[in-house]
């Protein structure tokens, strides 16, 4: 037998037998080297056969620790509980927390950001992958190492021509995933301590970037049905000196709403006039419900204002983080910032969509991802009329897969969070989409995850708990 | 025929009819589309079309243009001269000049910051991708979302145990290659307007990135044999308030030092008395001539100081863009920025290099590279003592593929890149590795392309170019 094989079973059949307890340190790699003689690979393999079969876990920066028993998928939902009683309460802190609960399995993913990785055609990608690696020429991996591969960016440039629009490739930069995409983009239009304008509530993801770069945000009241309201927007240019706006005109998160064509428009004369940067932040945007997509706002843009941000990440490959952006007049300074922050985006990622996008229907898979979100929101809407409180309100949106939820004023989303956690449901309490946590009785729910069939009896389940009234769910 | 292609054809024949000529602007797709009724699709495609037989050109915001009719190569070379007489005076476009140029296929790579793509078993890499891409559980495209795969974490956990180096898989964060990890490790450590100790002459990056973050530099002496000079450091550290040190330990860029062990010992003890967080750049490590691997700074680190950043871009897999962090004490931080700075790497790159690690010999990899590299340094030693002038000086590292020059006062490394860029061969000025430009007679070579025959060549071309002397070198 091999060498680490016989040390993991020895500490195996001592955990078997109680010798070591649940929360045992395990001895260090240094002391197993020193009192067996034995190499630092061997422990480290025993370790990590028993880390696989479940007897240990390693933590950070103090070691391996004999685990708790209990069978997995069980384990992981204690775990989540325990974490739902012990709520951080700084802002970050709460969004990280929240989202990595939203991510756990065993929870429905009604908290998620995300849409099912089920819904994407991973097998036919893995194809493309196979072919476009097959045929790749190794000098790819050192030409046009910031803005991204050509052909892509062609590719991309096609697309854009097919809304009408008219992107040279050379203005196009490929970043991993959109949320590179739009940090890159405050980075050439702010400078820390700038004025940026959001919408309210806002992509959380857009007020961490802001606090991180040391920006200040002002609020744009926004309509959960038309969108950014462009009175507040002007109110607040007047009032603030304003250097970029990041929105979302096409299927918002969280609200979903939709800007109409000509509010558009007239954003974009706006905030041309005034010399100020759109981040026009459009990852939901091939998800229309109805037939035609909706046109970014950079259909509008004729003196390179805006800085249309985009991804396969929500339309067709999860996980393989290929994001652009359409920088207009900060193109070149964009393709600096990204050769700076990360040098290239990962090519075989890259390579693949582009064969997936040459050799495939991408309109085909469009298609049956559109109408299975359309058709799960449709259900969803119907639960939630059912379940939920007489008062409530919910956005319709038609596209994308998040619904917003405003419950009686009563019912604290946070508190229904927790409630939701220990009976197995996730969902996004509207705390988390403002900075001082404004939204206190709504929810934003993912109905990306049609295949999942417990989504119904959730939403019966939060509606119960919602019933039940009274200080269980009122008090945070 | 397609009507795209009729159109391309009709515009082709008007182009070699010379009724365009080159520099000609095509019309818009608008103004097509209004004259011809046909859809901004055809438009694009015929464009595209042409440009993909060189017969026109995107260029940014403006669309499309005739291209010069010359043959593609030699194109090449005239644009690369051209941009040598147009050298732009700040130091940030200073580096990108420089550098793109270094990329450009036509010249001798001796100025390129990487290795020759053919060193790279990509073919087994592409093997090793679509296995993992078959095997993959679409979830993995959620699980681990800001830190990386788990199973690749384990890995590198397990390599670095290899090296009698305790890191347990919760302190690493897979990264977009180094430059995230790097750039993800001085926001963790450092807030804008904080001191931050480099090398000098150190990594353009580093300079860059910095100054990205509003940071500002104090340089340390750094030996071109020994590195960090820990007399001048504690010099350093005493006169100012420095927050975290960014340094390459082992194999630096662009000197090819390394510190002895014990120096990394001291260095790390040093930095920990004072609670000052080490950046350690290890990304040549792997790359070493001799028999041992040097261990990294992070083997000393007792109390979680050092940032330990290393990638596969320079040891297995160039373009794939997978690089960590063992960020000690700032690792729970560093999860945190990552997430909101690019969300996560690259999945699909991270399942194939961990296949490969567990599939292939990444040892017998290593060593092919290793013995190329030290081969192709000696015998480039060989030729610049015989046809460099006799004052020359020139490093001999020990492992990565940088040799340093120190040319005679006289010449200036910039007016010699000028120089050399007409004859065709890259080379990278010293004065791109300080702020104040003052390694003005310095380069650093690259030797990582050992399948090049024309390095001796070009050696003794520069050789020849500096021996003229005079006012055509030295005049800047």
């Amino acid at each position: 037998m091999i060498r680490y094989k016989e040390y993991a079973d020895e500490l195996a059949q001592r955990i078997d037998a109680g010798h070591l307890k649940p929360g045992d340190r395990l001895p260090s790699v240094r002391e197993v080297k020193r009192q067996r003689g034995v190499s630092a690979s061997t422990v480290f393999s025993a370790y990590y056969l028993l880390e696989k079969q479940g007897y240990v876990e390693a933590r950070n920066r103090s070691g391996y620790y004999v685990s708790a028993k209990a069978p997995l998928a069980a384990a992981g939902r204690r775990a989540a509980i325990a974490q739902a009683h012990a709520m951080p309460v700084d802002y970050s802190s709460l969004v990280f927390h929240i989202l990595s609960q939203a991510r756990q399995r065993e929870l429905v993913p009604l908290g998620s950001a995300f849409p099912s990785p089920e819904l994407f055609p991973l097998d036919q990608l893995a194809v493309s992958m196979g072919r476009a690696l097959r045929r790749m020429d190794p000098w790819h991996t050192v030409d046009d190492l910031a803005v991204g591969n050509l052909a892509l960016r062609r590719r991309l440039s096609m697309r854009y021509g097919m809304l009408g629009m008219d992107v040279a490739p050379a203005e196009l930069v490929i970043t991993s995933g959109a949320m590179e995409a739009l940090n890159l983009a405050l980075e050439v239009t702010t400078q820390p301590g700038d004025v940026v304008a959001i919408e309210t509530p806002a992509f959380y993801g857009a007020l961490q970037a802001l606090e991180r770069r040391g920006l200040r945000a002002v609020e744009v009241a926004t309509h959960p049905r038309t969108g950014v309201e462009l009175d507040s927007l002007r109110r607040v240019l007047d009032a603030h000196p304003v250097k970029a706006c990041w929105f979302m005109p096409t299927f918002q998160n969280p609200l979903g709403c939709t800007m109409a064509d000509d509010a558009k428009a007239q954003l974009v004369a706006l905030l041309t006039a005034r010399q100020i940067a759109l981040i026009e932040d459009d990852v939901y945007g091939e998800l229309h419900h109805g037939a035609r997509r909706p046109p970014p706002a950079k259909a509008w843009d004729r003196d390179g204002w805006v800085l249309h941000c985009g991804s396969f990440s929500k339309s067709l490959a999860p996980g393989y983080r290929i994001g652009w952006v359409a920088a207009g007049r900060f193109a070149a300074a964009l393709a600096r910032h990204k050769m700076m922050s990360s040098l290239s985006t990962a090519l075989p990622s890259q390579l693949a969509i582009l064969d997936f996008l040459q050799e495939r229907s991408f309109e085909r898979h469009l298609r049956s991802l559109r109408h299975a979100l359309a058709r799960q929101q449709a259900a969803a809407l119907r639960a939630i009329e059912q379940y939920f409180p007489a008062e409530t309100k919910v956005t319709r949106p038609q596209g994308g897969y998040f619904v917003w939820v405003e419950l009686p004023a009563h019912i604290n989303a946070l508190s229904l969070h927790r409630q939701a956690v220990q009976r197995g449901i996730g969902i996004a309490p509207g705390q988390l989409f403002s900075a001082d946590h404004r939204y206190s009785h709504h929810l934003r729910i993912n109905l990306g995850h049609p295949g999942d069939l417990r989504t119904e009896a959730a939403l019966k389940v939060l509606g119960e708990i919602m019933q039940r009234r009274g200080n269980a769910v009122a008090v945070s």
